[in-house]
């Protein structure tokens, strides 16, 4: 069907996140209708980013740069420290712009089922930093799953004899959340994270 | 956030069909993390698609070749030529494997609102393909909306001066199709072309 070219880009297209056989047929025909203006600069971001992108050796960030544009800031409250499990966590936190410290990302949270142990976690990047000093409050960003718990609790353990104030994030009911459609763990974690 | 090209990767990778920004960060993600099995091989396969792949100057198929590897296969029953609105309803019908004869890629439909008019349609090189002979039928396989329904009937009577049988294809209820569920106009095409 069209050739081995267009059999190909089917099949890797079809691996993308959410696109199965169907919707990169579509997508394939919609990239080939536009080879100049949409396929071509598509290939080069791709390959530009590929090559140019690396992870942070300081906070395990993606970027262009090492260290990345966050750990480079001067700006930036250094001494504070927000762990989070991935990127996509760090990027949300930039998007809402309501971190002005630093990120390390962890890379992943404990999970015994899933074959992630301590040791395929940043941790010992994350200890050396705080060796190095300057960071006065550690900020456990991890989700409220439990294997986010089960990290937040290890890694709460791990940095307890550094001389930093580890907090975790607050749970409860999300903004604009009706309390009716909330299951039991987000309404008990919530009365108990009661303000008066 | 990470730097001009993965900034310029997610902004791309948003405009795929079915992408929106969020979908487009995670797929970023997800290609950022394997760059040289994931991310590097899907932006050559999109290079060499955009190098190579051709519309057919016969038929007007999508290939890396031309003529595309339908017309060239000789396998095919040069007699026949089945008319279709896109490269998709092409593919769709090679899938089903229910056609052996040639195709011809019309290109779209006639849409007064939508700005298509016959000009638009790739009608010339159909007649130019009659003229040169040895086509015998000529299947319109347009979809059964106004706009396929139109063209169907225009192309029909373009085609009335040429020795070539000209037919459609059949309209009634899809197979595994429950009839409580279909619609009036279904319904009625399904009763007018009931068979004993």
């Amino acid at each position: 069907m069209g050739g081995p070219e267009i059999e190909r880009l089917i099949a890797l297209l079809s691996r993308l996140p959410g696109y199965g056989p169907r919707s990169a047929r579509r997508a394939a025909l919609t990239l080939l209708r536009q080879p100049q203006t949409r396929l071509l600069p598509l290939a080069d971001a791709m390959e530009q980013a590929a090559r140019s992108v690396r992870s942070c050796s300081t906070c395990g960030n993606l970027d262009s740069r090492d260290p990345c544009s966050i750990c480079a800031d001067p700006g930036r409250d250094r001494s504070i420290v927000c762990v989070v499990e991935g990127v996509g966590d760090l990027w949300a936190l930039e998007r809402a712009g309501v971190h002005r410290g630093l990120y390390h990302v962890l890379g992943g949270t404990l999970s015994p089922l899933g074959g992630t142990g301590p040791d395929d976690l940043s941790t010992r990047p994350l200890l050396v930093r705080l060796e190095e000093g300057g960071v006065r409050e550690v900020i456990l960003a991890l989700g409220a799953t439990v294997e986010g718990a089960t990290t937040t609790h290890w890694l709460a353990d791990r940095l307890s004899g550094f001389p930093v104030t580890v907090s975790r994030v607050g749970q409860g009911v999300p903004m604009g959340g009706a309390l009716d459609v909330l299951d039991d763990g987000t309404l008990a974690a919530a009365l108990l994270a009661r303000r008066s």
